[in-house]
């Protein structure tokens, strides 16, 4: 699918970020605000310990129809109780009375360190003004909800008639269980809230869900979907297409940017029993510390690749059957490990984007997850997150 | 339970170590001799792809009876085909020659690179004349063995009239699902093959397969416990006390000397609702990446802690009666973060040993989960340990 050189919203979307005093002078608030209500479904993480807002946000999307999300950054607001709850009420009045709706019409996302409360006061007087300095810039909205990213990360695309634009951040703490960390998609394409959740789940299936950066879950995820029908209506296999298209170039962009990644790394199993076991053996390739390592020093230490095939005690694997290949160098052939061109291997091991394929010689269905390598760097951002 | 100060075999059972020219100069040969036919049980690797010396050690065991285990380092013989398999029957029949016995009282290990030939003429001419070599102390063994590990390991202790002496290695590419990788126990102890299997099942539950360095299942892990009867009868509640107790020691040891470990991490639960869902949350505590960087960096980032407990979907989590502990100070209650003293948890963290504690709330089961922190001295070594 082609994307826009630069993206840009749908019409009838526009969005403004600040700094409210929650970081010491970098962009902290955001506003996403559509010129109507919208049609609108949305995902949350299947952590057992959810934010406050992920909490509100079940009971908004309940509706099927939002006018704004606002977000801020720094702090996540998981793990605060009912003072935690009320804060993220309090924040989506504030939005509401900003934008001229309704708090049941507003979705507030928080993402940062878990456990602090929310100055909810700075993100009230943050509000306050804050449509005056809405853009039709994609850009500048990403660079508002923007924790440990590197770069801010926004796509847009054509569906047809309609346009869909992508806006995301998350670098870490990221194997979402359905959708990563914050994920907003804009469309002007008319469809109602329930065909929207559906297509929703479907492209996040693939994508946002074979997402893995580090294995850990985070209690803020939600991937929301607001469509405004300006462009009137769409076929659904088009937009379900241009819309998978979207999310799995997003997941991509995310899996690169994991914190302290040097590459973008794709797992891909076929020949499984079943999709749910190309999925399970997708997912220990792409979480292996090993293989993880092994692609940071581009070192050619394939058996590693078998060792993470193994491990899924309960998957169906072939072992005179199993194949791998590394950017399609064959290194494993029936289970055993081949003769290869190791300066070849380890070239292929130090390009920028890594694909590990694995054909498991049990079946027909297939995977592919999605991650990066494991470097110093991600130890030193998260060894001291908090007090940084 | 008492250890001895400097570990010594129980009388009947000696080792000797050689280099055979595997690594440039360290010791990658060992030998463990039992003066007679000693009764013995084995657990070996759950990986699906395991190792030529697995396969074959699998066969040996049904036998119920060893004379001795001969292990070589630095290559593993796995994904290596029938000429890997050969090459083992082969090394157990260098080393039946050198010992007097048949191969069939011989258990063989390797421990290395995955998916590289063993120099078998090698191994057979380092076993030649090496019985020679043998002494009563434990640690030539245990040097022979090691590969990343930073310090030979071997305890052993009493257990009624009888010495129980384990000897071990293994740093990296640990969760192990029955051993972790190569651990050797010897006893004078007098039990039939059956009641050492069923004893090293118990202790191995509690003890190894609770131990995860890396998520990273080997695929040569094994575990074997040798008896040869020499002080008689024991009782066996007695004797599964010692070697349970002996067992966690071990398994402290290993997971302290895991790759670039700082520190011993003990993820104890408690409150679940059974033992299963126990084991499953103290094991997403000790291999969450975020944790273990927490820990590296002494970093009071205890909200991790809940994200780790919430991403097992499936477990029964009561979040209104979750608490948590850091080396005893509590940082939760009733699934919020308390106001705690940042800098004494600070210290806690900092400890060589740090044990976080859960309540789950939700029944009476508990489980202990045994980790490391994560380092960039893990990174270092496993970016290039193919190439080094």
């Amino acid at each position: 699918m082609d994307f826009h050189g630069q993206p840009r919203f749908p019409p009838g979307f526009r969005c403004a970020s600040r700094n409210c005093g929650l970081k010491p002078v970098e962009k902290d608030l955001a506003l996403f605000v559509s010129d109507r209500d919208a049609a609108a479904a949305a995902i949350f993480t299947r952590n057992q310990f959810p934010g406050a807002p992920v909490l509100l946000g079940r009971e908004t999307i309940r509706g099927g129809s939002l006018r704004a999300i606002v977000v801020n950054s720094k702090v996540s607001n998981v793990a605060t109780g009912a003072i935690g709850l009320a804060n993220a009420r309090r924040m989506a009045a504030a939005a509401a009375a900003e934008c001229g709706t309704e708090a049941s019409r507003i979705l507030v996302s928080s993402t940062g360190v878990i456990g602090v409360h929310l100055p909810i006061e700075k993100v009230e007087s943050g509000l306050r003004g804050m449509t005056a300095d809405l853009t039709d810039d994609p850009l500048v909205g990403a660079r508002g909800i923007m924790t440990t990213d590197t770069h801010p990360k926004a796509l847009s695309a054509s569906a047809g008639p309609a346009t869909i634009t992508w806006i995301a951040k998350g670098s870490g703490m990221i194997e979402p269980n359905m959708a990563t960390m914050l994920c907003y998609i804009f469309t002007d394409a008319a469809f109602d809230a329930p065909t929207l959740d559906r297509m929703l789940r479907r492209s996040a299936h693939v994508s946002f869900n074979m997402l893995s950066v580090d294995t850990d879950t985070s209690t803020s995820d939600t991937c929301v979907l607001m469509a405004n029908g300006a462009a009137g209506p769409v076929p659904e296999a088009t937009f379900q297409e241009a819309l998978t298209a979207g999310c799995l170039r997003m997941t991509e962009i995310l899996a690169r940017d994991g914190e302290g990644a040097e590459h973008l790394l794709r797992c891909t199993v076929r020949g499984a029993i079943d999709e749910r076991e190309a999925r399970l053996v997708a997912k220990s390739l792409v979480n292996s510390p090993l293989i993880k390592t092994m692609v940071h020093g581009a070192d050619p230490n394939v058996g590693r690749i078998l060792m993470a095939v193994g491990k899924c005690f309960d998957a169906t694997i072939r072992t005179d059957a199993t194949d791998a290949w590394v950017n399609g160098h064959q290194v494993v052939r029936g289970g055993a490990r081949l003769p290869f061109d190791e300066a070849a291997v380890r070239a292929a091991l130090a390009t920028e984007v890594v694909d590990l394929e694995v054909s498991l010689g049990a079946g027909d269905a297939s995977a592919t997850a999605y991650g990066c390598d494991l470097t110093k760097g991600y130890v030193e951002e998260n060894a001291a997150y908090y007090s940084s």
